[in-house]
């Protein structure tokens, strides 16, 4: 099982795999570099592969992190994460509802539940949430029609929930400081890891600027 | 939990809901007038919709089938399945394996495999699977471009296995009995059903070419 403070350490770099945003790195070899690079927690997300795909991706990327102690999220399919016995799922707020998902998840499987707004983290935290990814902070390549949720709420749902918090949406080595400071224990972070040239370097860099 | 005998008895008229074929019918809607009409069991499925929704349509269905004495069958998403109480899942070749969906499934809980072979159906009995969906039989409106499996494969398939075999693809009043001689005991269908004008006389119909 995963402590609270064992879960705050782990959610300090988070980055999410894209077989888009990835120029063709494999999956795997993303999150390899990346962990080589400190990533402490790695998730899988892809809207578009069937529910088989799915799962053999989780397990091979489930393999990768439990070597290198490295917290495994399956975003949206609960069964898939379940299944390859990772350690939690992240679930938007067009997913399965939090209260569905506590309803299947063995005692110390993680549940992230994204927020935009103090109403949707409240009820993250009394729904039994373990952390909370807040934001499209920044504005996303990956998500262009996103609404901003800026650094301002950001702050304001920090210090609205005991659940730690991760800032996610346009976060880079040059506006990571600014969601830290605002009380964000930690950046999930795509196209600023698995997109560069060099997966591992970016992510070191981003690793070193996280207390 | 159902019997092997009392599972056979709801497989005879499977009606698989859609919301795109419906002509605007609500799926709800959809359930109610299918059952009036003999449907033995409706399945849920829809590769468009967000879990959420997915989950919410799954808990109203849920209740008309449950009132209705109706077998209840969710389509490739197990978490949803699980989640609403549905009485299954559905799984095609491209959908989460069946090893790993019995890993989660709890006793009783019927998972239906799709099989166009004789391979494909021996893998899905020894796996423990409790119904097979043969086909493409003759073709159908919902995937255009699917290998036809047709009736002496479906022949061959019924009699390689215990498993009970319903036919699906393009099945409706003038070809049912076809699929029935070649062993399936059970059709299911949505266009012959779902898409008629009337759609409890439409499923009326065929419940009663089914022994
Ligand atoms: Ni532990």
């Amino acid at each position: 099982m995963v402590t609270k403070e064992q879960l705050k350490e782990k959610l300090k770099l988070y980055v999410i795999l894209d077989r888009k945003l990835g120029n063709g790195v494999p999956l795997r070899q993303q999150a390899q570099l990346a962990i080589a690079g400190g990533a402490t927690a790695i998730q899988l997300r892809d809207k578009e592969m069937k529910g088989r795909d799915y799962y053999q991706a989780a397990l091979v990327i489930k393999d990768v992190c439990k070597e290198n102690n490295v917290l495994f999220i399956v975003n949206d399919r609960l069964d898939v994460a379940l299944a390859a016995e990772a350690d939690g799922v992240h679930l938007g707020q067009e997913d399965l509802p939090l209260h569905a998902a506590k309803k299947l998840a063995p005692p110390g499987f993680i549940i992230g539940i994204s927020a935009v707004n103090v109403e949707q983290a409240k009820l993250a935290e009394k729904g039994g949430a373990d952390y909370l990814g807040v934001g499209d902070v920044f504005g996303t390549a990956s998500k262009p029609d996103a609404k901003l949720t800026g650094v301002d709420m950001l702050k304001m749902i920090c210090q609205s929930t005991s659940l730690p918090c991760v800032a996610i949406g346009g976060i880079n080595v040059n506006n990571a400081k600014i969601v830290l400071d605002a009380g964000a224990i930690g950046i999930a972070v795509i196209s600023a890891v698995v997109s560069q040239k060099d997966i591992t370097g970016a992510a070191k860099a981003l690793r070193e600027l996280i207390p």
